[in-house]
């Protein structure tokens, strides 16, 4: 894995933010593609059509939880950077699958054209299948660290989870079988608690935990996420209504053409701004015992609702 | 999981195979159908669509070689249980994928429409995506039992690698890619290690190993499934030529239709019948060092070239 590199200590309100950003997004690039540099894949296409969406140039915002929450516990870095991989790994899968024909049929994502745009449906159906399998296969290693084996099997359990029928890709199939129904706000939260929320609560528990987190600390970061799953999604749901395709890369708008449930639409603009809002601080607060090493997660909670992609 | 009856001991050639088969297909049937119950999935249609395929009453040969595996070594059978459902679940995910449009474009497997055809693309795909994902959730409560934890999670490892893009992905992407090619002989015998002799391996090593197996008795495990998992495909070659749809439960032909490179098609019928008796001579061979408890094992790679479907 990517060797560590010391990070200046969070300062109260002054946390340089953007900075953090960029050099852990940097972290991650490096792990992921001394990942993939250990794959032995036997088909130069699919290889090429992981690659192809899993180094994307995403926000990376799911394995910078993961760092952030290990680091909050102050637990070893490299040792949550296996888990790290994964997390971005399924995330990117569950992205191809959401963007096929038969899903949501998006030609666009992070401003390039889909990867079955591409690679075609079936390659793509199967890089997506890979990263899913693969993710597993990372996270295991995780055991090469001094991590107890039972803590890391007790995440592969977690992460199976939060990806598997109860959790994300229960919430796709709520929202490919819902599409262009009247949902309410109840069912709506629901649905972003599965398709999204339990991957970014995975990311946030996952990484204190394998940081080395205690149980209560697990609670307070437990609701962290939560809050910041949903903060995260309503933020969406808004730029959806209010960005354009060019700050956003993929297509704006859709939601509302499809007739889709958003909480803009359930609440309108103002207020659903107010919740966000109103969450991201409650992700904060869940936080309060926590010293300045949790900083980067206060920051990020922020973060969340004030993006402008 | 389900109690484990008493089976009677093996008895040299009186082996009762057909009795054994249909034991251990109900019990790997009663432990599929709790694993199913002990599920929360929030979307019903997603769970109709998973429980189609997954109790769609196949040979459950993967899960069979898992517990026979398991027994070979004295192991504890309820303890390998786990590990069977998941690889069930993988082959299963396998076979619904395989089938998409975008994939194989199969419309009859196992005799009853495919998934697709039933539940529409979209929720085919999820299913799979839901059953491959929760196959490593299941897989990690082998840890309840009295199995060490390393051993679990070695187990994880060694199913992502089997299922992933280095296994049955990349066998799944050379058979989609190289669809209408004339193959070499070399080159289709590595196509089907990976896609599906990977899986038949872990099904068989992974059972040994959560059975308590040591490491020399692991490579003989080892030699066996790689035997049996090759001799098991081109004895499919010969019954996608020799067979009828009604016996075999999905369309015959079709690999040649397709103008897919087979065994039979490089060696003959003849050679290849020669070489899969061969190859289920040397399964049997390589258990040479086991006590009567094998005898599962052995009949069992008899039965992969000897069956009429």
């Amino acid at each position: 894995m990517a060797s560590a590199r010391p990070i200046a200590p969070a300062q109260g309100g002054s946390f340089n933010l953007e900075g953090y950003l960029t050099e852990r997004r940097e972290l991650v690039e490096v792990s992921l593609k001394e990942m993939l540099a250990r794959q032995t894949i036997p088909v130069a296409r699919l290889a090429e059509a992981i690659r192809y969406s899993l180094l994307a140039g995403g926000k990376r915002l799911r394995p910078i939880l993961t760092l952030a929450a290990c680091d909050a516990v102050g637990g070893d870095r490299e040792a949550v950077l296996p888990l790290a991989c994964a997390v971005e790994m399924v995330h990117t899968y569950s992205m191809i699958h959401d963007d096929l024909p038969c899903m949501d049929d998006d030609d666009l994502r992070r401003g390039r054209p889909t990867n079955h745009k591409v690679f075609g449906e079936a390659i793509a159906t199967l890089a997506g299948d890979a990263l899913l399998t693969d993710a597993f296969f990372v996270l295991a290693e995780s055991a090469a660290y001094k991590i107890p084996p039972e803590t890391v099997l007790a995440t592969v359990a977690d992460l199976a989870e939060a990806a598997g029928s109860g959790g994300m890709v229960g919430g796709q199939a709520m929202d490919i079988l819902g599409e262009g129904q009247k949902a309410e706000l109840v069912v709506l939260e629901r649905l972003h608690r599965l398709k999204t929320g339990a991957l970014f609560r995975l990311a946030v528990v996952g990484g204190a935990r394998l940081g080395g987190a205690s149980a209560s600390q697990l609670a307070a970061f437990d609701e962290y996420a939560r809050a910041f799953g949903l903060a995260f999604q309503i933020a969406d749901d808004l730029l959806d209504v209010e960005g354009s395709s060019a700050e956003i890369g993929k297509r704006t708008g859709k939601d509302q053409s499809r007739g889709k449930a958003t909480y803009p639409r359930l609440l309108g603009v103002p207020r659903s701004r107010q919740t966000a809002l109103a969450l991201a601080r409650q992700a904060r607060d869940a936080l309060a015992a926590f010293d300045a090493r949790a900083e980067p997660l206060r920051a990020l909670a922020t973060y969340a609702v004030e993006r402008k992609r």
